[in-house]
This record gives C-alpha cells, structure tokens and sequence, in this order.
C-alpha cells in the first residue's frame, strides 16, 4: 500500500535522515545522508559550495533523494528533480535545521556555519516523488508528480 | 569523533536501511533504500535486473551507498565502488537478507521473488568507506579505503 497524502506529511514531519545523491563529471554516484525540511512542497538542505557535494550540484544540478523508516513497517519515499540555491532566509533556515534535529548547541552550530561564506541552503524541486512500503523491489509504490519523465 | 573498526561492524549488525545510489546513462543520480548484508569487506544486496536499478547497474557498475542511523547521536557510513553479480547461493542470501530484516513471511518472500529470473544478488565492494558523525558538513570522519582516489 502506497502513502496517503497525510501519511505523507506525517512521514516527513519526524526529523529523519535523508540520503541525497548526486553525480560526479564521469557518472559516478554519490549519496551522503543530509538533515532536510519539506515544506511547500520542497525539500530544504544545507551544503557548501566549495565541497565536493556542492561542486557536484552546482554542476549537475539533478539530485535524489531517499528517506526510508528503520523501523517496521518499512515505508520509504524517494523523490527527484534539481537542487537549487535558496537565496533568502538562509540562517533562518539553518536555525530551523539545526532546531528539528535536535542539535545540543544551536547557537555555536550556527555560529561555526554561517560564518562559512560557501554555506548554502538549496532547495529540490521534486519533479517526481515515488512513495512506498519496502521490503521488496515488486512492493506497490505510488507516484507523487507531475511529470513522469522515464529515466534514461 | 570518526567509527572505530568495531564501532563500524557493531553499526553494520543492525538491520538499517541502507540507500544505494545508482547513475542514469546521462547522469541522473537515482537513490533507493535496500537492504543489505555486509560480511567479509562487501554488502551483498539484492535488485533484479530487468528493473530500473539493476539496469543502471549493469551499465555503469558504480554505486554508492549511505548509511545513517536516525537517532542520537548521528552515525553514519557511506561507501563507493563497484558492484557485481554474486552467482553463489543467491537463495541463501535472500533468505538471510528476509531474516535479518525481519520479513514477517520469509517463505512467502523467497518463494515469490526466487522464481523472478532477473532476481540477483549483488556485492559492492567498497573502494573507500567512509564514517563520520553526522550533523554538520564539517564533522569529522574517517577514511577506511585502501584507494583514496580523488572523485571527480
């Protein structure tokens, strides 16, 4: 069984990991877990510019994204589209990353990063969203987008 | 604080989700959550080659994978290389892949997905691992791979 719209938003309320993956010049993936905020239909996260996975994106801006529930029953969603730079709010939205996740030290945290003058907060367009119960590759999923490009 | 190698295996013995990121022939990154094993340096999983992700598989063997645990404090593990077909005792590892991930009906599950023909298991062995705990790009973490080829 597929997510329903409210199981949906439920699923992304609870500050879990998000595994966001990104592709090198040569097609190599990549994925590295992130901290993320889903609102308004985007998924909010924090990078820098001058790491690998920033200089990744900024290059090749099509990203994904995983988020999957450890714990039974197993319900994951994955959703993909470009990452984009968010240009306001960007400590705001720190702030708010570092508060859902529960970060002890807030306040240092932000004082650490948003000294970084590569940080950024990007924002992914999904422009597709599959969601599904796991377990196995035949599980029914659903389709969540407007467009249903076939990946190549 | 990086993982000590024990710390590692210990992260490893528990049935965590992990999100295996495959690339698109023109680049698109592609994450999905698996299960997986991970005994003698691989992680053993298993797709089906007729899928999108088996496909992308077998056209570029390069995969990555990322591991986090969702809860305090923040763990996590990603590794990058290749993956490749394991033609010995697919049954067998499908069978401890259900258990281990508590399948409520083990049977059920092998005796429907071990009749799929392009049901494999698969083996990435990692080219560098890397662990670090999670919450801000620059935590510290540590490298475990023989080969730190530069990615690019």
């Amino acid at each position: 069984m597929p997510l329903s719209k409210s199981e949906l938003k439920a699923f992304f309320e609870k500050p879990r990991m998000a595994h966001l993956a990104t592709s090198s010049r040569n097609g190599k993936p990549r994925v590295t877990p992130i901290w993320f905020i889903y609102e308004n239909g985007l998924f909010y996260f924090t990078t820098r510019l001058g790491r690998l996975k920033g200089k990744q994106i900024q290059r090749n801006p099509e990203v994904a994204l995983s988020i999957a529930a450890d714990d039974h029953p197993y319900v994951a969603v994955c959703a993909f589209g470009k990452a984009e730079i968010v240009r306001e709010n960007r400590d705001r939205w720190m702030e708010r990353l570092a508060l859902r996740y529960g970060e002890e030290d807030v306040k240092g945290y932000l004082a650490r990063s948003t000294v970084q003058s590569d940080r950024v907060v990007m924002a992914l367009k999904p422009e597709r969203v599959l969601s599904w119960h796991y377990g196995r590759d035949d599980s029914k999923r659903q389709d969540e987008g407007v467009s249903m490009a076939t990946e190549t």
